[in-house]
């Protein structure tokens, strides 16, 4: 068994193949080993956009999938990610039995490895645990935001980042103007009582599919919640992200 | 006098050559003209970096350099950044009598143009408004978390993003357990009276002169002001961006 000394994860971006930057492009190149998850039926767009950025960067690298463990539904959350992770690591641990030389290992990270991913975490678990690269790709945020061709902050202003399952659970977090969501399966927006709010939303970001919808948030929540549904019926998954200010 | 129809403000990531995206060296080449502020002697650094970009990109577009205007420090805060903003549309505008042909007109934005940025501001002050689009780019806050192989948030936790003036007006915001600051000229975590924080610092991220430091905030304050102002001392300038972190 090899052991993986150099761990690379790659940001690919957030769903078109230019989001990649040279830096990435480089890394993938230079990269001995690329390790592949595939996640199972349906679910696998993403490790086809995977496979097309790998190609297109004219790595040789030695390209070696792995299935994805499912995480086990009778063992309570905290319980249930932390060993699905411990299993992950394994995966990436076994997968490189098949590795035919010693050399930089990479992971293609959607979006950009610090936000909202756990590939760093996981990496952590490793026995030894590597040497760690982090190339940085261009956010849902990001692409977001370039799509609309709006600003993240108002001039001077903070941002609040976070969940669908902390903005519905704590509402419109104190003394921010400006409140970007993502992981969100339920579309939180449409609880929020708070007056004077816009918001810019996006779904299937940078890719071919993307939705974007923009408006007063009360003028808008209906068409936005309707959107998703019917995009969501359609393409049988979706990830959207959108950002929420308040007006003066 | 020929009117900038299409804008695009595109991305370059924050000190490195390799920041860009494939998007954004694709935009490089198909724009016609790409606009360069000059901000005068000393303050060059990023121009160069800039024409360095422009060169790696092997764009054919007419490169038309522009003086950057200066604040009018007579003026009163709000209307000095308002007339600055007027008067670098005006020079954008007036640099275009040098186009010799027609067609998307090109800025190289330092980062992401949504991240603390004024130019799609400034932007929407021409008349008539261009179209605009926006090409992502690499964030300092990106830069730094890839540097120090971190992610930005903790396990599904809430990410606030602030200025130093802020930081220094509001102290450790509510409610969340990580904060990253930009535009700090002041290393304003020295006045936090927060326990148990740890703090990731980056200057110059990206480039060659990158400085990095971390640790528990009360032990390593020291030695990041004295990194800082040693930095600033040589450089003449510095840019520095940190995240800093709750311990639970
Ligand atoms: C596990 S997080 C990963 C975020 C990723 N690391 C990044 O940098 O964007 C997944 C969430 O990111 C957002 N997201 C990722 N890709 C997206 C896309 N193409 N369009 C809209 N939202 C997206 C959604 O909010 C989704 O629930
Ligand atoms: C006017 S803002 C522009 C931010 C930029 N649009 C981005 O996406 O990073 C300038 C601030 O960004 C941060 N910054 C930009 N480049 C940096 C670098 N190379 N290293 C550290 N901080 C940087 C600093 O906090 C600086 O005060």
């Amino acid at each position: 068994m090899r052991v993986i000394e150099d761990l690379w994860l790659i940001g690919i971006g957030t769903g078109s193949l230019s989001h990649i930057t040279l830096e990435g492009v480089a890394a993938l190149r230079a990269a001995q080993v690329i390790l592949v998850p595939h996640k199972g039926a349906g679910k696998d767009d993403l490790a086809d956009l995977r496979y097309q950025i790998i190609a297109a960067s004219g790595t040789a690298a030695q390209i070696i999938p792995f299935d994805y463990p499912t995480r086990d539904p009778a063992l309570p959350y905290d319980a249930r990610v932390s060993d699905w992770h411990d299993e992950i690591a394994r995966r990436w641990q076994s997968a490189m039995v098949r590795a035919e030389a010693d050399g930089p290992v990479a992971l293609l990270v959607w979006g950009d490895p610090s936000l909202y991913d756990s590939t760093l975490r996981i990496a952590r678990r490793l026995d030894p645990v590597p040497r760690l690269r982090a190339v940085p790709g261009i956010t849902a945020i990001q692409a977001l935001t370039a799509a609309h061709a709006i600003a993240l902050n108002t001039v001077n202003g903070p941002v609040h980042i976070t969940t669908g399952r902390r903005l519905r659970a704590q509402g419109w977090p104190e003394g921010v103007e400006t409140v970007v969501v993502l992981l969100d399966g339920e579309a939180g927006f449409q609880h929020l009582t708070e007056p004077r709010l816009d918001i810019w939303w996006g779904a299937y970001l940078g890719s071919p599919d993307q939705l974007l919808h923009h408006g007063t948030l009360s003028d808008v929540t209906q068409t936005i919640v309707d959107l998703r549904a019917n995009a969501r019926a359609r393409h049988g998954w979706i990830m959207d992200t959108y950002l929420m200010r308040k007006r003066p």
